[in-house]
């Protein structure tokens, strides 16, 4: 059975679009965009499309590669202070000699769509309700409940802690009392980990999931993209190989990469300050 | 082999103490008691008493159990804005017509010596230095570090999901490359899970590690502490039923409490404001 991402963001974004309209007031997403790296360009523009389509202003802030630490953050507390923009996203990665997390920590909580600042993050950690959930594992909790894929007691494994996947994922998941486990490039004796998991959240990056013995009937979420050696878009699991075993599996492309879009729509559209 | 807490807790209040002699500036935590709880009192008491043993001014605030939360906050209002208080302390719990998150909340991050305002968990888990790191986490990772306990790459298995304990706790093994598996109420099959840790660190309040079958040479901490139908302290781990196999073992008492109080006390040693 294949977990939709298409469809189901499909659905999200109307139900988002429907709230916009709702709300008697435009959100207004800024995007910081610094330097011309080619794939940021893509991902910022797909963002400004999505928020068109659903009824959010949105704006790009380009800003030259040799800008100063100093300027870039002079430049979020503007937007911060700005009582016309809702929601403050920097497109990732950012030029060297700026400290990323320098950065993310100056956006104000309540306008980090992301879910990226300390505040939200550490809301998250505690149970508290954070202003926004980051979009990318957000958006794989939307496409489990969406198949009514049990969540609370089952084994969920996590390949891959990142800040933007692997850590809030595992945060959600316990919300929803799964067990979770979280392996990385230290992890020993991967494969049986992976073959214990109901849940399997694959962020890695590389082909890693290729054994046939993912568990039966078990639920395969594959957040990896990238071109394999002929240039074909591919994620980290080898979907032949596992779909035999698997009861559910996310496709590459087509599952987790429109959730995470009409998750951080959803993250835009709403408006606390 | 027993992981003496007694004995490396006074390695660290020596340290402690040495490092306040030379600061130049005499840190004050501040801890708020609000009502009558007989167990809270005794708990500041011992706080207290360990600041004064390693040079660190403290100031008990006794606030009745009646007292608003408004007013609570106000207090504490006014200890993050008192130059002379470098560390603030709520003991828990607090009367339920007030919200501990709040409270916890309104804590200055740079005088939260618990660990526990969001800022400071956010940071921990993001990767980055928070002010503080909880007590007891921290405390076993230094008792763990004093016995050369390896982490990296180990599979370490943490029963319990408290903030104060087993959420952070994930986040610190984590930091240190082991593979972390969060089990709770809703944990299936919890007994295999035990099997395959060489980290167990139990944090329930029940007697719930009880099988012969935790891992050969594995590190057993036990975090739990609480008295028996005879009246007798214990803790989660039956002793005696898995000491035949595990490698290391914190006791009760002995172990994982004294520690806590001496990681405490490091926590209050630091000055930032």
């Amino acid at each position: 059975m294949i977990l939709d991402g298409k469809l189901v963001s499909r659905k999200i974004l109307e139900s988002v679009k429907k709230n916009v309209e709702e709300l008697g007031i435009q959100p207004h997403l800024a995007v910081i965009l610094v330097g011309d790296d080619a794939a940021s360009k893509i991902y910022v523009k797909n963002k400004k499309k999505a928020a068109e389509k659903v009824g959010i202003k949105s704006t790009i802030i380009e800003l030259s590669e040799t800008i100063s630490e100093a300027e870039l953050l002079r430049q979020i507390e503007l937007l911060n202070n700005n009582k016309d923009v809702t929601g403050i996203l920097v497109q990732l990665p950012l030029p060297r000699h700026i400290d990323k997390n320098k950065v993310v920590m100056a956006i104000s909580p309540k306008k980090d769509v992301d879910g990226f600042t300390p505040e939200n993050v550490g809301r998250l950690a505690i149970g508290l309700e954070p202003y926004f959930y980051p979009a990318t594992p957000q958006g794989i909790i939307m496409l489990l409940d969406e198949y009514n894929i049990p969540i609370q007691g089952t084994d969920a494994v996590i390949l891959g802690r990142s800040n933007i996947v692997g850590k809030p994922m595992a945060q959600m998941l316990l919300r929803r009392n799964a067990t979770v486990t979280m392996c990385h490039s230290y992890t020993r004796d991967l494969e049986d980990k992976i073959k214990t998991a109901d849940i399997l959240i694959s962020a890695v990056g590389k082909k890693i999931v290729r054994c046939k013995m993912v568990k039966k009937n078990s639920c395969i979420v594959d957040v990896g993209i990238f071109r394999d050696s002929n240039g074909k878009l591919t994620g980290d699991v080898d979907f032949d190989y596992v779909s035999d075993s698997a009861g559910f599996i996310s496709p590459v492309p087509g599952g987790v990469g429109p959730m995470t879009i009409a998750s951080l729509m959803f993250n835009a559209s709403k408006v606390y300050e």
